[in-house]
């Protein structure tokens, strides 16, 4: 690379930050977390951990130390002062000239930040309303990579029709999950959600989720819905890190239940920030 | 946003260069072209504006005046003053703290970068050696996006087998593309290629070489190939801007013809070239 350009500036190639060279921005080529905090706590840090894991084992990045990783974690938690903080990180396998094959001896890219969760209280209390958008995404969603503008897009359509979440439908006329969040129904007494699958993130929240329903007395079922399923159950969720347990109460068009957050989404609530103390 | 870190490093929000929020690394929420110059001459520079253009629309990214990048490119390529040279750039939608749905009043950010071109006549005269990889891709593969994570991972399988190039097979079992290249096979006096869906690029060397087959006398088919029948072909190639159009002598474990490249695959190459002076 002899020349770069940055906005209307050209800079000598001696000079540029790698930043402006990593694999990240080039092609998505890292693996991400979103962890949050209750009242000075961090949330299934381990559990955050472990799944950073896998994810950068499934796209080969090699050469993280998670211990190492825990403790920048833990510094910028301590630095930062948030009791409610949410707490983002990401590792690119690095920085280099633009190549789709990746060279062994890269260094990856570390990059985290810590900031207020913004409060969600009311959305909690007064239910959400979301809508379906054609899943865009890759095949295998269950890596939790960069790869995120299908996302971006979906949620984006999804905030300018007033609703808070997108939640993608496939090309079988499945619903998948949520573009930030898992997606549950409540039928009857049983809480159903969609199998984990290649085009699945293995959400750590869905599996809280999973666990305060047993908790409180539900039937799992773990069985995709279709939208017009999901339009005629008792209740309908998403769980998610940042906002855990809220509510849906309307459904594309279709309002849900009484148009309030229903009786178990209280209850899963409930059961769920039992778990958070 | 209070607290950031990048490598092992803790840094201020205020003291933060606003390219570590850039939404192109958080999501891939940006879009991009690769040119290419032969002998001082940058090729279907109009092309490559024009398809980015419509990249750029189909991800909502508004405010960027073609005629300034345009410039740019021209300003960047002669400071380089290199002859044969790969131009990459792209566009973001912005730098802003972490958040999937955009704001927008959000300003693009855009990067550059000017490189010699590897020489790659070796490659040409003896053909490449492909393989096949599945099509994992988003089903939006006609935006040319900054979410490459696939096309990242079947290049560097490909590569470890001795391959110089991926090509994807999809669920119904058919080839959509190369991983950086659109796919061509010659069957008797046709030249065969998918057609133009939401999962293939329009790309610019794919209209080159559908109009080099017609000025040699070929009749154009575009219709998928499956990977048996890319097997059984008589010629095969890809076609890309920074290495227009090379003979395929190898596809997977099956020798394509007589492990040389064809006859019709030198005809096009050299018709292409003549387009390009």
């Amino acid at each position: 690379m002899q020349i770069a350009m940055v906005q209307d500036r050209i800079v000598p190639a001696a000079e540029i930050d790698p930043v402006y060279f990593d694999r990240g921005t080039f092609f998505g080529d890292g693996v991400y977390e979103v962890m949050r905090s209750y009242e000075g706590k961090i949330f299934a840090l381990e559990e955050h951990l472990q799944r950073f894991a896998r994810s950068l084992s499934a796209i080969e990045i090699s050469g993280i130390d998670l211990d190492e990783i825990r403790s920048r974690i833990l510094r910028a938690f301590d630095a930062a002062g948030i009791a409610n903080a949410m707490i983002y990180f990401h590792v690119t396998r690095g920085s280099a000239p633009r190549n789709r094959v990746w060279d062994a001896g890269l260094r990856p890219n570390f990059f985290l930040s810590v900031s207020g969760l913004s409060d969600n209280s009311a959305d909690k209390a007064e239910g959400i309303a979301v809508s379906t958008f054609p899943d865009w995404r890759w095949k295998r969603c269950d890596i939790k990579s960069l790869n995120l503008l299908p996302n971006v897009l979906a949620s984006t359509a999804a905030a300018r029709k007033g609703c808070a979440e997108a939640i993608f439908a496939d090309e079988a006329g499945l619903i998948t999950e949520g573009a930030g969040s898992a997606f549950f129904a409540v039928r009857g007494r049983t809480l159903q959600t969609a199998p984990l699958t290649a085009n699945i993130l293995p959400s750590i929240t869905r599996e809280f989720t999973i666990k305060a329903g047993r908790n409180i007395g539900l039937a799992i079922v773990e069985e995709s819905l279709t939208p017009e399923q999901a339009a005629h159950s008792d209740e309908l969720l998403v769980a998610s890190t940042t906002k855990d347990i809220t509510g849906v109460v309307r459904f594309d068009d279709k309002v849900i239940g009484d148009g309030t957050p229903g009786k178990y989404t209280k209850l899963l609530a409930q059961e769920f920030r039992s778990f958070t103390v």
